[in-house]
Formats: C-alpha cells, structure tokens, sequence
C-alpha cells in the first residue's frame, strides 16, 4: 500500500479551492466558474473534458484510461444556499478545520466527495506508471440541487456514450459505530400540491350551514388517500410494486438496527406498526409511501375565528419504489378523486419528479463495493438495496443498464443542505483510501 | 306623532361623543371611562344606575319607568378593535358623516343601537309627561366583543332583579330593499383547537414510511366529523337539535331568498345540497353545523418541502342550535375521536362558549316588534326565527324566561368589526322612531 500522504494534502488543497466556489444552483451563482474549475482539475489528470448545456448549468463528462472495465461516476458540483448564515459558525465558503472535522457549503455534499475520488485517480496513476488500470467516465452536473431537471433526459440522449460495468453514485456515509453505509437504489418522487376553494372571499362561518369548507375538502381528500396503517388506499397504486428479492431481503437481515437512536433523536412518538429492526427497513425501502408536507387555509393566529376561508392547500409527496412510475401514480390520484367526488380540487405537480431505481444488490460490482469498503473501514459494510431518499438515479438504471452503488464519505451528522454542513477529516482520508481500492479492484474484475 | 327633530340631533351629539371614547375591550382601553359616561347618560334620564365587576369591563344595571310592562334591553359599549387602521376612510373614533352614512368604530355595533334607543327613551318620556309609562331594565355590558366572559354567570345570578315581559336584543337589521329584519334567537357556538404532534423536530419526509404524519391524523379526524352532505357524524351530536315549530317554520316561508345575492357578492361556488330559499334559511336556522376555520402545519411556501412536519393543528366551530350544548358536544368530540382511535389528539377550548337560544315566535313580545317594525320601515318586517350567528342570548331565556327580539338599525354594508363600519343615517333617525314606538306599545300590550 502505498503512502497516501501527499494526495491527501493536495486533496485538501483542492477542497478548500472547490468550496471557495459559491456554485448555489437554486440562485444561479458561479456554475459557469465552477465547471470551469472542476473542468481543470479533470483536465491536469488526462481526462478529455465535454461541457453540455443544462436548464442552468453546464453538464461535464470528462473520460480518461484504458482497459477491460469501465466504471461511470457520477457526482454534482452544485450545491444547496447557505441560509441561514448566521447559523454558521464559521464563513460556509471557507473550509474550515475544527475538532477533526471540516466544515465548509458542499464539504461533504458533493465537493468532498468529488475531490476524494479526484484524489484516489491521482494515486491510482501513480501506482500504474502514470495511466488508469480502467476506464472512467465521469458525469458531473450542476443542477442536482434543484431537481437534476436536465440529467434525465440527457442520460438517454448519451446512453450509448455512458455505457459502463457500473455507476458509482455520488453519497454514502459512515455510521457513529465506524460501519460504512451503502446503498444500491434510491426511491422516487413526486411531490403535489392540491388546492380547493370555495368562494372568491372568506365568508363568516356561520354561513358554514350551507356552504361547504375548503379544508374539509382537502381533509377529506388526504384521508381518502391512506388509512391509519399508512398505507396509501389509492386503487392500483401498489399494483407496479415490485417484490424484494431473495438478496434483497438478505441484504436488510443485516442492517444495524437504527430505529431506536432515530426514534431517540427526534422525540417520535412511536412507528406506525410498531415496527422495529428488519420490519422498520422493509417498509423504509421497500414500500412507497404518502406524506403531507403541509396543510395551510384560514385563521392560524392565537385563539378563535370563526370564519369559513375561502380557500386552503396541501403539499404532497408519494415516496416510491421499482416499478412505480411518477406520470401514473399522478393519474391513479386523479381518478381517485374523481371516483371520491373531489375532482373540482386542483391537482399541481411541484418541482420534478423523480422515477424509482433499485439494482440487483447480488451484483459483482455492488459486492465488489462492500468488499473494499468492509476492509478499509476495518468494519463489515452494510448494504441497504435502497436508501428512503430520493435522487436521479433511475435514467442510469433503465437507460444504460447499470448497476448502481453509492458509498461516501459523510456521517450521520454531516448537517448536509444545514448550517455547519462537515465532514469528518477521517472519513474523507478513509475515503481516497476506498476510492482507489475500488477503482483498482474494479480494474481487474 | 311627535317630532323626533330634537332628540335626533341630541342622539348625534351623544353618539359622536361616545364614538370618540375608544373602548376596545380585546385591548382593555377606556372602559371604565365609557362605563362612566354610559352611565350618566342614563342617570340624566332618571335611571338609577347599578355598576358590577366584570372580568375586564363594568357591567351597567339601569332601572326606570313605571308600568304593568317591564322590558329588558341588551346593548354593550365596547368595540371590536379598529386595526388595520389604513384602510380606514375616516378617523375610526372620529364619528363622521359622508353620503347619507355616518361612520366609525361602534357607530352600528353597538353605540348606534344604545344611542337611538336612548334617544326614543327621551322622546317617550316628552310624550307622557316626563315619565315612562313602562318600566325599562336596561342591562349594559362592555364585554361583548371578547365574547361575554361575565355575563352568563351574572345573568343567572340576578335573575330576579333581571325579569321582566321580553328582552329586546342589542342588533338588528335593514336589507338592501328597506325591509327591517328581526331575529328571535342566535345560534350557540363552541371553537375547539385540534392539536396533533409525532415527534419534537420536523423530520425528513423520507421517513414517512414508519412515521405517522400530524397533518394526516387531522385531515382523519376533521373528514370523520362531518360528511360531504354537511351533517355532522359525531355519534349524539343531533340527539338534542330542537325541531322547528310549526311557527318557526311559517316565519321561514316569508323570509325574502338572500341566497342568490350571497352567491353573488361573494362568488361562492355553490351551496350544500344546492339550497336555495326556504331549504337554504332551514338549514341556516335551524340546523347544527361544524365549520373549519383554519388548519396549519409543515411547509406553505412555494414549491415543495419533503418533511414530514413534527406538529398541526385544526381550529372548527360548532355551530349549534337549541337545545344542544356546547359542553356535551365538546363530550361527544372527545368521544368520537377516542372511538376513531384517534384519542392522542389534543383538543382544546378556545374562549368561552355560547349556548344557542330561541325564542317562541309566536309570543306577543315578538309580533309586537314585527308589526311596528312593519310600519315604521314601510316594508313587512322579515323574521327570522333565529340568527345563524351566535351571541350571549341563552342566559335570558333559560334564566329569566324571557321572549327575546334583535331589532336595529345596522345595514347589509355596515361592515360591523371591519373598517369603515357605519350607518345609514335615515335608518338611525327610523330606529329612534321604531324604538319610541315599540316601548310606546309594549307598555299598552
């Protein structure tokens, strides 16, 4: 093995430059400036460098080295606003070292995780004579913080270009007990607002005799849509669900059972079912979901008053696994409706959706990644089939065909999209030390 | 008939300077002053005035007259708060007139009732001699618009010295076509907070798939109260509804159809059950209904938010009808919500409840008012066996036993608690000559 120092130092060298880089894609700042950078620091390793335009900002595929097998990366340099700053206790562009830990917009979400693989390619070159062992394609967008509205599409126009054994995916973390998290899907999403109104004003309630409410529409909408077990009641919703694998359920066997601490650190009241261990991560991965986001119409002040608003909303969001398809379940809401006599609320897609992807857990390349992770970390990996978030993964899944791993150097506290977002300085040497053992075994796979 | 030009222009005089004293009770301002001038106001008629402790405000006991008839009167001195003061044309304690209207704070509700009835007091007393020919009890509070904390306990409590042949209550209307409306009763009302919470700190809506949703438990709770017909499906929530007599149900068949010019000025989509005329006043008077004020919880800005909101809460009012009570339905809630398993949903009072009332329509109190009503407006009068709003009228049945009638002066567009409340000054000058009539008339029934 050899000593890693020095692609440490200068992978920290880059992380500072990188968060420097204010690349907030919600507010359209410095993404020219960032792919340009990122766009370099590819282009000093070999990497012939693409730039695409995206709905804001550039898509890059870079590609460099040779051999059998080809691995496809993909990261974002994009990243969330810094509000509210004055929660930051220290400048969230300047990357900053306390307690083992640096801190810093993007540190961990995704320019630490972009530079640790950087840093692994360098290490790699140096223990091959200057050249990669494989062939790497790297796709790295800058709009993932807004939805990725441009990489769906672009991913099955460049299919053929992106063709590889396997897609690294751009996060993954390290639990408080050292265990490396991977995950080998994520789930979709669709996230709704529905609207009634009732009357062009609000109306005193007393006229609530003869004229109906607005939030008792909507309530009477929202429960329709489940029952008490959480289970969404929307005919035909769970009909392209589909069915765990042997592996899968395999896999879940074996994940730390972390419903206690979670349930400990929020204060949740208890889980619907009660489920716990095994039974808590089938339903966390496997099974789709609703959740109401927000209900608003009417007084919301201190005390009573009595009027009959005219009119309320609810945000939505369907949670949803392989092979659920947003564009459907969107339907399926609207004919339940229509079957409930809701059919005058007005249903409105929020934002882009996001298709389910899951891959085959039993796969060389996802075991491959726990393998290497189980060594670095000193600790057996733990695989979840898929994480309960979401993310643009599914294009990559259908269009080329890829099995898909994500495996990462966050940890439980990173406070990723939060004030004081880090990243344990630990996590991130273990992770160039992952990067390049993954890489290289991938090489002779 | 007298002239009334006199005691017209002393009753402008006396209301602009009642106008002027800013007596909002929500605010505690100058309520002891107002009480103070109220009172010797009265005392300048030959009242004896009794002054009792209420919870923020006097309550006023006035006592005048001789005469085989006693009549209470019900009015109160304070004013619903002027905020928002910019879109006030005029000062809002500055009593001013403009196109046939005067207005300011009170100037209707209910200054403008006490002053003309005052006046017609004046006016009667020039009529037989410097004397009264009927005793007049004339109870006077400065609670009324937070909701009459004081008033049940102390309607009760002075019963004796409160009796009398009938209650004439402190508003009343003319509509747009100049016909004077009466009401016999008010509605009762209970507003309740609902209240659910999962756990202390939002969540990531991920976890939506083991976690149960505040915003959900509520939209269950509110869409099992009521179905999409308007009924009410609390078990026993009707057990206690009084039928409508059969004079109740006579009054409704004269009352002109408002329902069309309602849809109109307020652009309401439709009523329940596509009521119009004597379906729509039945179920207006004389019908029970829950109404959903306000519900909030989790996001309500733009676009989405994926989280799964730790808290919610529901506001509702119940509207009831004799003989229900709000106490037994707040029961009957409790009941239902522990029956739909929905028991760890907090629910709460807010302020002080009102029992419904209605009186006998047939009493000869109420057609009394009818017919000097009748004349003096020169339109029928419209009856209306009971308002569908609510107010403190319950005590004054069931203690005292007496007929009540809410007869005034306010307009369709008198915007009562709004800004630029006012009145129509022909109808102030008509409810001088109505008031001078009716106790003129009630003191020969």
């Amino acid at each position: 093995m050899q000593n890693l120092k020095p692609f440490i130092d200068q992978a920290r060298l880059d992380l500072a430059e990188l968060v420097a880089l204010e690349s907030v894609s919600a507010q359209g700042r410095m993404l020219a400036e960032t792919a340009h950078h990122v766009s370099e620091l590819l282009q000093a390793e070999g990497f012939t460098v693409q730039s695409y335009l995206g709905e804001v900002a550039p898509i890059l595929v870079a590609e460099a080295g040779e051999g059998d097998r080809t691995l496809l990366i993909y990261n974002h340099y994009d990243v969330q606003p810094e509000s509210p700053i004055e929660l930051w206790e220290s400048p969230p562009f300047v990357a900053t070292e306390r307690d083992g830990r640096l801190y810093g917009r993007g540190i961990s979400d995704d320019k630490g995780e972009f530079v640790s693989r950087l840093a692994a390619v360098r290490a790699l070159k140096a223990q091959h004579g200057g050249k990669l062992p494989l062939k790497i394609k790297w796709l790295i967008e800058g709009e993932e913080e807004i939805g990725s509205p441009s990489l769906g599409r672009f991913v099955h126009e460049h299919a053929e270009e992106l063709k590889a054994d396997g897609c690294w995916w751009e996060f993954g973390s390290i639990d408080p007990h050292g265990r490396p998290i991977i995950y080998a899907g994520l789930k979709g999403i669709i996230c709704l607002e529905l609207r009634a109104r009732v009357s062009d004003s609000d109306l005193h309630s007393s006229l609530g005799a003869v004229v109906d409410n607005p939030l008792y529409k909507l309530s009477r909408a929202i429960a329709s849509m489940r029952d008490e077990t959480g289970r969404v009641t929307i005919d035909g919703f769970y009909d392209d669900v589909r069915k765990p694998s042997e592996a899968d359920l395999q896999a879940i066997q074996s994940i730390p059972d972390e419903s206690p601490a979670t349930k400990q650190a929020y204060g949740i009241k208890g889980y619907l079912g009660d489920v716990s261990g095994v039974s808590y991560y089938e339903r966390l991965i496997f099974e789709p979901c609703l959740n109401v986001n927000g209900f608003h119409g009417g007084y919301g002040d201190a005390g009573s008053k009595t009027v009959l608003p005219a009119e309320g909303f609810v945000k939505v969001d369907f949670r949803l696994v392989p092979d659920q398809s947003p564009a459907k379940v969107l339907e399926l809401l609207k004919a339940h409706l229509e079957k409930h006599g809701l059919s005058d609320i007005e249903v409105v897609e929020l934002e882009s959706h996001e298709h389910p992807a899951r891959s085959d857990v039993s796969h060389p390349f996802v075991q491959t990644a726990l393998e290497v992770a189980s060594e670095v970390h000193g600790h057996p990996a733990v695989l979840h089939p898929s994480s309960a978030g979401s993310g643009p993964m599914h294009p990559f899944i259908e269009a080329i065909g890829l099995p898909v791993v994500a495996a990462g150097i966050s940890n439980h506290a990173s406070r990723v999209h939060a004030p004081n977002e880090n990243i344990v300085i630990a996590h991130f040497e273990k992770g160039i030390e992952f990067a390049l053992k993954f890489m290289d075994r991938l090489s002779k796979l």
